[in-house]
C-alpha cells in the first residue's frame, strides 16, 4: 500500500507546512552535498516505508547527513520554513514511526554508523547512532564487556532506534531495558540548538532527566546523534532450556513461579504451539518433533560466572515447572544447540508475517497477569473470528499478538479488528499494562493512546512536545 | 540561621504570590481538618528545616493531608490563589529540597505512611509515599523480596523523598538507583488533577515517560502520593571486605579495575583515614587500628545466591587490590562484624556534621575519573585552606566531599568557599560528571546549575516546569 499522504494529511499538510521547492533542495545540497539530497521516486520509495505491515508513504526529499552540524543546520532551515522532518534509523520499526506521513524531509541518519570510543576503564561506549545494534554487541564483546539490549532485528537495527522506541528484547528480563543503559545523549533539537541531556555517570540528580524524556520519544522531541551508554561485564557462562507445556496458561503461570523461586533468567521467553509450528515451516531445515500434547514452550537461560551455581539454578527451576506440569525439558549446554534454539525463537516473527497479511500488537502486563492476557487475547479472537499467534517475552509480561488476516474479508480486517485491537488494549490495561512494551506507538498505534492515558496525561505529553518542537516539525503525527 | 523568607524572596513573593490569610485558614482546615493546619510559631520552625546545613526558613502555615484528594483540593485552591506550596517527606534532604523559601503552604506528606499492596506473584509493591524506606525494605525482605535502594538516612528517610531526589546509596553500584525501580506513580498535578505516570510494567514504551520526569524532579513537578516499585529476589548471601590503601588515590584507582575483572559488588565505599577517625570518634564505642601508613579504605560488599562463588569473587577481588598496593584485607563472613563495619561506614556523614559548620557536595564522576577528583578537591583545599573530608560510593563514581569550616573566617566561608565549590564543580564536569549524584539540587545547589548545563538545556527544564506548574507554584525557587 503506497501513500503519497492520505487526503488527510496533504490537506493538513497544505496548511501547516511549507513545500519543498527547488531552493530548498538547493540549500540542503549545499548542506549536505547533493548526493546526499535524493528526490528520484525510487529512493523516496525505498525510504517510504519501515517493517511495519505494508505502509508506504513517499517523502518529498531523501536527506543524508553526515555530521551533528549538518543535521543542525538542515534543522534550522526546516524550523525556519515550517517543513515536516521524518528522523529515520535501520527502519525497522513495528509502529511506523518512521514513517513520513505529512511527506516533508525523510532524513536518514544512516552515515552515523562509528563507535567513538570504548571506555574499558568506566565501562562505558559512545557511540554514533546508526551503529547497528549487534555491530556494537560484537565491539564490546571483544574486550569482555557487554551491552545487554538484543531486539530480534539486532542484526539490521540501530542503536539510536533503539533508544527512540526504548526496545527490550529476551535479555531485557534480567538486564533491563534500553533505557536503563542510555548515560547521555548528543541531541539536536527542532530548532536546530545542539544539547547534551546529562553526564557520563552512573547516578544523576541534577535537574529534570532529559535522557530518560529522549529515551521512548520515537524521534519526535530531538535527534540522537550521539549517545553514551553504560556497559557490564560479560558473563562467561549460560544453559538454555526448552520447556515444553500442555496447555499455555500453565505455561505463563510458571514463569511467576520461577521469579518467586529467588531465580531471575537471563531470558524467559513463551512461544505458543503455532508460534514454533510457523517457524518450523519458515526455517524450513530444523527438524523437530512436538508431541500432540504440547501446546506451548518457554525458552530459558540463565547466566553468570559460575557453570556449578548455573547447574543449581536449572535443577531448580525443573522443579518448579514441574509444578506446571512441564514435560521433557531440552537442555542446551553447547553453542551449536543453543544457537538453533534461538534461531528457531528469533525468526517467529517473521516466519509469521512471510506471506500473511498480519498486524502485530506488544502488549505487556505484570508478569501473573499473562495467563489472562493470553485468553483474553485467545476468547477476543474467536469472537472476531481471526487467528492470533502469540509469543514474545513471558519474563517481562510483554507478550507479542500477532494477528493474521487469514480468512478475514477487508471489511472485517479494516472495520472489525480495530474493535477486537480496542478490546485487547482495553484487557491489557484493566491488567495493570500498557499498549507497547517496546515497540512504540508511532503511527499505528496512535489512535489506541486513549485507552491507557487520559486527556490530563496526554495534554502533558503533548504540552512537552510543544516545549521542544513548538512548529511540529519533527517526526509529526506520531505518538499522539 | 532562622530566615524568615530572605528579603529578595519576601518581595518577590509579595509580586508573585497571594498572602495566606484568615479565609485561607479556614478552607484548609474545612478539607484536612483544623488540627493538621498548624500556624503556631514552634511547628513552623520544625517544619522549617531539613537536614541541610543549619538553613531555616518559616513557612506561614503547615498542612498535613491524608488523602489524595485532600491534595488535590488544596492545590486547586492553591493554584486559583497563587499560594507557594512546598512539599515535605521527612526532611532528611541534603540540598534544601523542602526548605519554604517563598513561605507559604508547607504541605507535609508525613500521614501517607502505608504500605499498600505486595504483589508476591509480580515482585512489586504498591505504597503511599511516607513510608519510611527501611520499613519498606523490612516489609518486602519479610517475603523474601528485596528492595536495593538505600541512602544513609534509610532509617528515617520516606520513600517519596528518595523518588524526588533520585536517591542511590551504597547497593546502587550493582542494583541501581531509585530511578531503576520506580514503574508507576499516582501525582498530584499543581493544579489538583491525579495522574498515574505510567502502569505497573517492566516495560514501557507508550508515549513520553513522565515516570522517569517526575523520579528526581525535587517535588517542582506534582505531587507523589502512591509508587508502584519493582521488587526482586533477595540475595541470600554475602561477604564484606575492607581494604585498606596507603594512598587515597591507589584505592580510588582499585575500584575501576575490580569491575574490569569482571566483578560487580553489590557495594564499593570508599573512606580516606580522616573520615574514619572522625567516624570513631563519634561512635566512642568501636575499637579500631588503623596503621600510620594506611590513608585510605574501601569498603566491598560482594552478594549472591550461592556462597562458593562469592568466596572465588573474594580471592580475585584480593588479587586485583594487591595489584595497588592494599593492606591486609579485614574480611567480615559473620552478621556482627559485617553490622559493625557498615555502622562505622553509614556514620560517616553525621560524624562529619556534628559539631562541625560544614557544606557537603555530592560530586559524581566515570568511577575511573576518582584519582583525579580526589587529588583535584585537595589541591583546591589547599589554595582556599579549607579541610574537606571525602567518602561515599565510589563504585558509583559518587564522591561526598564534606568541607569543614574549621578556622575559616566569615568572609572565607561566604564569599571565597563558593569560588572553591565551583572550582570543585568545573573540575566534576571536566570530568564528565555533574554536580549531584544522589542528594538533588534543591536550594543550596541551585546556583552551580549553570556550570553543568547551558542555556538551552537549562530552558528546556524551565519550560517543562511551565508546563506542569504555569503558576509557579510548587516548591518555587528550586533546581532553577
Amino acid at each position: 500500500m503506497v501513500i503519497d499522504c492520505f487526503a488527510f494529511f496533504k490537506e493538513m499538510k497544505n496548511k501547516m507546512y511549507s513545500k519543498i521547492d527547488t531552493k530548498i533542495i538547493e540549500e540542503l545540497g549545499a548542506i549536505v552535498g547533493q548526493t546526499n539530497v535524493q528526490t528520484t521516486k525510487d529512493i523516496l520509495k525505498a525510504y517510504g516505508h519501515d517493517e511495519t505491515e505494508d505502509f508506504v508513504f513517499l517523502p518529498e526529499v531523501v536527506v543524508i547527513p553526515n555530521t551533528v552540524g549538518e543535521v543542525s543546520k538542515i534543522m534550522r532551515l526546516c524550523n525556519q520554513q515550517k517543513i515536516p522532518v521524518t528522523p529515520r534509523g535501520a527502519g525497522t520499526g513495528l509502529a511506523g514511526g518512521a514513517l513520513p506521513v505529512c511527506g516533508g524531509i525523510l532524513l536518514s541518519m544512516e552515515r552515523f554508523n562509528k563507535i567513538l570510543n570504548i571506555d574499558e576503564q568506566n565501562l562505558q561506549i559512545t557511540t554514533e547512532t546508526a551503529v547497528i545494534t549487534e555491530v556494537l554487541q560484537n565491539a564490546v564483546k571483544e574486550k569482555g564487556l557487554y551491552y545487554p539490549p538484543d531486539p530480534a532485528s539486532k542484526g539490521t537495527c540501530y542503536i539510536g532506534g533503539n533508544i527512540n522506541t526504548n526496545s527490550g528484547g529476551p535479555h531485557a528480563v534480567k538486564y533491563g531495558v534500553v533505557k536503563d543503559y542510555v548515560l547521555n545523549l548528543e541531541v539536536v533539537l527542532p530548532n536546530g540548538e545542539v544539547i547534551w541531556t546529562g553526564a557520563n555517570t552512573l547516578k544523576n540528580s541534577t535537574g529534570y532527566n532529559l535522557t530518560q524524556l529522549m529515551v521512548g520519544s520515537e524521534g519526535t522531541l530531538g535527534i540522537v546523534t550521539k549517545a553514551v551508554l553504560k556497559l557490564i561485564p560479560q558473563p562467561s557462562q549460560s544453559l538454555l532450556l526448552l520447556i515444553p507445556f500442555e496447555s499455555p496458561e500453565s505455561a505463563c503461570a510458571a514463569v511467576s513461579a520461577i521469579f518467586r523461586a529467588g531465580i531471575t533468567p537471563s531470558c524467559l521467553e513463551f512461544m505458543e504451539r503455532r508460534a514454533i509450528e510457523y517457524a518450523l515451516v519458515y526455517l524450513g531445515d530444523m527438524k523437530m518433533m512436538i508431541p500432540d500434547e504440547v501446546q506451548a514452550h518457554l525458552l530459558l537461560e540463565v547466566d553468570g560466572y559460575y557453570i556449578e551455581s548455573l547447574y543449581e539454578d536449572c535443577e531448580q527451576i525443573a522443579k518448579v515447572v514441574e509444578g506446571f506440569g512441564a514435560e521433557e525439558i531440552l537442555f542446551a549446554d553447547n553453542d551449536a544447540q543453543k544457537r538453533e534454539l534461538w534461531r528457531l525463537r528469533k525468526c517467529v516473527g517473521r516466519a509469521v508475517k512471510k506471506g500473511t497479511i498480519y498486524k502485530e500488537e506488544d502488549t505487556v502486563v505484570p508478569r501473573a497477569e499473562l495467563p489472562k492476557l493470553l485468553k483474553g487475547v485467545k476468547m477476543i479472537g474467536q469472537n472476531y473470528g481471526f487467528e492470533s499467534v502469540c509469543y514474545g517475552h513471558a519474563g517481562d509480561g510483554n507478550l507479542h499478538v500477532n494477528i493474521v488476516k487469514g480468512e478475514l474479508t477487508e471489511q472485517q480486517w479494516n472495520e472489525e479488528l480495530p474493535k477486537a485491537i480496542t478490546e485487547i488494549f482495553e484487557l491489557v490495561k484493566s491488567l495493570g499494562g500498557t499498549i507497547s512494551g517496546e515497540h512504540g506507538i508511532g503511527w499505528v498505534q496512535r489512535p489506541y493512546m486513549p485507552i491507557v492515558f487520559g486527556e490530563v496525561e496526554l495534554g502533558l505529553m503533548s504540552a512537552i512536545k510543544n516545549v521542544f518542537d513548538p512548529n511540529n516539525i519533527l517526526n509529526p503525527q506520531k505518538i499522539f
